[in-house]
């Protein structure tokens, strides 16, 4: 296999044989590990599609260690993809630490000749979407998300940072442009024209495959979020936030994967959060089985909706009272108690708006697109299958095109319940 | 003097004496000049606030030699400036030679360690400011500007570039960010409150300044323009284009000093235009006199702002129409020409929105902040210049509060006659 040309002097992929002798060298790692390396034991865990992803463990503690792969295989295609994406998931973990600590695995090594990265270990915890499809709930989820975007998403805006340090950043992150490509291919392009890696639920859906082909006005919608996935640098954004970024146990939430982050609009995280819940709702009817009647857990998923939206609302208002800091809508200007409550609430409610345009557009790539989720994936009958899909289809577009129409996130939840009984 | 810290090592502000040793170790500008540099004459040329501008002629032509100092001096203040701001310039210049050419001086040597460029020099060009005061008309400006900016905004945006050859330019352009916090400062945010630099004919206009301060409407509409000013990276910008950095002849356009050029919003480069046309528009009336009436020349001055923008607008449409092979609106997604037609109406509807918005933050600006125009600060009796002043205020917060009642650029001149006849 020839390698792609951007690939660092000295990058060579570890195995379980060179990667102890590799980590001994650090001392931040030996004294998590302890003991000596010969002593650790290493197991290769990831899926090998895209990275290396190792567990070391020691005698007194354990780390994981992510090493990029040069190639993406998926569904049978390969294509390069930079190295230097583990150097952005790095940067990203740091930023995120700092602004929502106990959020995300904590850093304790980063090699970027490499492409290397040692974390934290997280256990027990699991993706939280294979806990959803098992229709677990997570009492504590709503606060922490809602924690881990407020925190995030505000002190990386221009309402925190000061324009200088904030360009400093996105010089850094523009290099991370071959993942923003991908987005911008498999959610903002291809399920719109009959491109060639597309799949759907088929022949049920074709019909509806070929409506959103048709439909002009969706095509507008989202080519506008594209351009503006594309030019508009409002914050530090994960770029990948949906359920199976994120690792839970019943008390515990961190959010993992930033390889996608770049300084893109706030509403692509929220998004992808909201679009991940909703499907996650439509689905539990393919799901649920006599023994496993999934009513109830269905209600929990909605009622998260709300709260994640409420709170995170409520913290990043919360935060531009107490942080301000930044170059947007500055103090010298905003004097009056009145006119700052206005701006909060224009703010608020775009982002709210750009929160539905984007997990409309998350929804539809999930259903039409090349990637699709296993929440929907694992319903094995057709038929079934075909029906949640098509309830998602429906909530999507209307999210995307009369955005405007919902004035809150129980608006967004009650068309959720409304579409489940009228559509199918 | 103490100089800043991101000075290159091996910088030296250069002379008439050194400039010439320099300069004939180039082999393209030896070139240009002809014979040897011990023949060459160097003059410099300019006011040496902010840079060294020299004028070096030989026995076969004459170079413009352009040279950044550390410093910015201006009304008393003096505070650092990058010197990266010239390598900036040349490399905007550069961009803009290629896809306007003609509209710009050509680019002959780039130096960044000693901030210095030499480019081709412009005469018998004179600031385009200058002859406007001296009501001068133009007849082929309209049209090289139009070109000018329909082709630079362009073919820097996504409708030209892919998102990965853009962000590789973005990033290279977020060094200027220095010079952008002048404009975020001085245009955006000092007019609206008491800023120390502020200045404004008084106490003629005291009672209009400290209207625009309490005026909640204008500071929300400029703040929320400042947040596109820092996230939107719409195209590659000139950032400064004003009369004032537009050299021309009876024949001949050049746009000169992109000094301030980043991935910004278009509508800032537009709108600045569109401000300034109409600054002078307003301030004919203190310019005329009874040998000199100005009326049909205030006539030409607001065609000439519709021919702009109307050409401007055809151009624009028209290079998408022949030359899109940028990531937004892709074609695969559009086949149809109605949509086309649609999404083309669309974006140059809200490009049209955003230069009148950022025209009247430039109007404002010019008027209440800490650099006025001579469009209007050659106006010696300060009651007849406030009364220009007003007019030009009233109309720019109509420009930037009740943008979307203006729906073509007719409406938008008409306006200004209007207010030219009912206010001051």
């Amino acid at each position: 296999m020839s390698l792609p040309s951007q690939i660092p002097e000295g990058y060579r992929p570890l195995d379980s044989k060179t990667l102890p002798r590799y980590l001994g060298d650090i001392a931040s790692v030996r004294e998590v590990l302890g003991g000596q390396p010969d002593n650790w034991s290493v197991a290769e865990v990831g899926d090998g599609n895209l990275n290396l992803v190792f567990v070391v463990e020691g005698p007194s503690g354990a780390v994981c260690v992510k090493q990029a792969l040069p190639y993406l295989r998926l569904v049978g295609d390969s294509w390069p993809l930079p190295l230097s994406r583990n150097f952005i998931e790095s940067e990203a973990l740091i930023v995120q630490g700092r602004h929502a600590p106990g959020l995300v695995p904590k850093v304790h090594h980063v090699e970027p000749t490499l492409a290397l990265l040692v974390m934290e270990l997280l256990r027990p915890h699991i993706i939280m979407r294979k806990g959803m499809i098992a229709a677990t709930t997570y009492p504590r989820f709503a606060e922490h998300i809602s924690t881990f975007m407020a925190r995030t998403l505000f002190f990386t805006s221009d309402l925190a940072m000061t324009a200088g340090a904030k360009k400093e950043r996105i010089a850094t992150f523009c290099i991370n442009h071959e993942l923003c490509k991908i987005t911008e291919d498999l959610i903002f392009t291809n399920p719109y024209y009959l491109a060639e890696n597309n799949r759907w639920t088929s022949p049920q859906l074709d019909d509806a495959a070929a409506a959103i082909r048709a439909d002009g006005d969706l095509k507008i919608a989202v080519s506008d979020l594209k351009v503006r996935f594309m030019s508009d640098t409002q914050a530090l954004i994960h770029g990948d936030l949906h359920t199976g970024s994120i690792m839970v146990t019943d008390s515990d939430t961190r959010v993992i994967d930033p390889e996608f982050a770049f300084f893109g609009p706030m509403g692509f995280d929220t998004g992808a959060l909201l679009a991940n819940l909703l499907i996650n709702y439509f689905s539990q009817d393919g799901h649920a089985t006599t023994v496993s009647p999934r009513e109830s857990y269905q209600a929990w998923v909605l009622e998260t909706a709300d709260t994640v939206w409420n709170r995170f609302h409520d913290k990043f208002v919360g935060l531009w009272s107490e942080h301000h800091s930044g170059d947007a809508y500055p103090d010298v200007l905003f004097t009056d108690a009145d006119l700052v409550a206005r701006v909060r609430r224009r703010y608020m409610r775009k982002l709210f708006g750009d929160t539905l345009s984007f997990a409309g557009a998350k929804m539809i790539r999930r259903i039409l697109g090349l990637a699709h989720n296993i929440d929907l994936e694992h319903i094995e009958d057709p038929d079934r299958r075909a029906v949640c899909e098509r309830r998602c289809l429906h909530l999507a577009r209307d999210l995307l095109v009369n955005t405007a129409t919902f004035r809150s996130i129980e608006d967004v939840t009650a068309a959720a319940r409304a579409v489940r009984e009228s559509v199918g």
